[in-house]
């Protein structure tokens, strides 16, 4: 059995990682989404364990400070973080867990788990990513210029990762990203298990 | 247009290297063999420049000397190498190139052209491996051994490389080479001129 890995899916806003990551677990079943821990209530419907761990403020922030989180990010007064323990039991099983992120949080990720398979997802153009930030509708004008700066200062962090794939046609992202998945599951630092095994047999 | 690159196709005897890349070249006509420069004489059929660039010993041994090769050897009496610049001018013209070679020839490759992705052929087992050597039927009990003990010594050098594909089945084996090529098209460092594109438009 070759070793898993923690795939990271980011990129600004706009690049549509939310419908890129649907879309791949839709067709990719045995993937693993990662689930996240945080200080939210539970809504109707939400399972601990399945949609999120829900913790209390206190043990979050002991999990923060004993480094059990791969990023944390405070969201509207909630408290968002990546449990590192639920990542690495899957990896040492072999699974691959995907984490879709912001680009602040990949950048924490990379800091403490360097081992994982950074995917930076870029809009066509910076018009396009214009137009799918107005789209929303939902935001005064100054809103959407800082929006669109972010975007662009976060377009200069995506040498820090290891692929760019272009999300122009969603479809095309994905197939991208499953090729991806694909080569990294025959990298040669996975495959020790496969070398030992043909030499000794 | 990103950036092509060279992909070395290597393993040990027996590994089946020159059925897959004979396979992957049928399946992918944009993929460019590498062309080899040699002192052998042409055989009837074979052009200059199309199957290999015919070279007398002189010319080959200042192409060597001159660090115009990215490897090179002696086999039956001739010799054989890889002209750097048929490479290289592929590779920035956005070209991915095959170069399908032996584990010594591929490690030479890579002192000299570390930016080239590195595939070793695995076969499936030793015992699968000895009896590919044993059907081509053509070799004495004591070659057989010095191909087996060469080959394990081969499968030791396989942590050099980047990927690691087992031929089991030849078109899975191809599929697998397939999406490592599409997966080396999406690395960050072949994608400076997109994310320039994006930022500047």
């Amino acid at each position: 059995m070759t070793k898993g890995f923690l795939l990271v899916i980011s990129g600004p806003s706009g690049s549509g990682k939310g419908t890129v990551c649907r879309r791949l677990l839709e067709r990719n079943k045995d993937l693993i989404f990662s689930i996240s821990a945080t200080t939210r209530k539970a809504r109707r419907g939400e399972i601990d364990g399945v949609n999120y761990f829900f913790v209390d403020e206190k043990t979050f922030d002991k999990m923060a400070a004993d480094g059990e989180l791969l990023e944390y990010a405070l969201v509207h007064g909630n408290k968002y973080g990546t449990p590192k323990k639920f990542v690495l039991d899957q990896v040492n099983k072999g699974e691959i867990v995907i984490l879709e992120i912001d680009v602040q949080g990949a950048l924490q990720v990379k800091e403490l788990f360097d081992e994982a398979v950074f995917v930076f997802l870029l809009p066509p153009s910076m018009k396009e990513l214009k137009n799918r930030i107005l789209k929303r509708g939902t935001e005064s004008k100054e809103d959407i210029d800082i929006r669109l700066s972010n975007a662009i200062d976060e377009l200069k962090l995506a040498y820090k990762y290891d692929y760019v794939v272009m999300n122009d046609d969603v479809d095309v992202a994905v197939e991208n990203i499953e090729a991806i998945i694909k080569a990294e599951k025959l990298r040669v630092n996975r495959s020790q298990n496969i070398l030992d095994n043909i030499i000794n047999v």
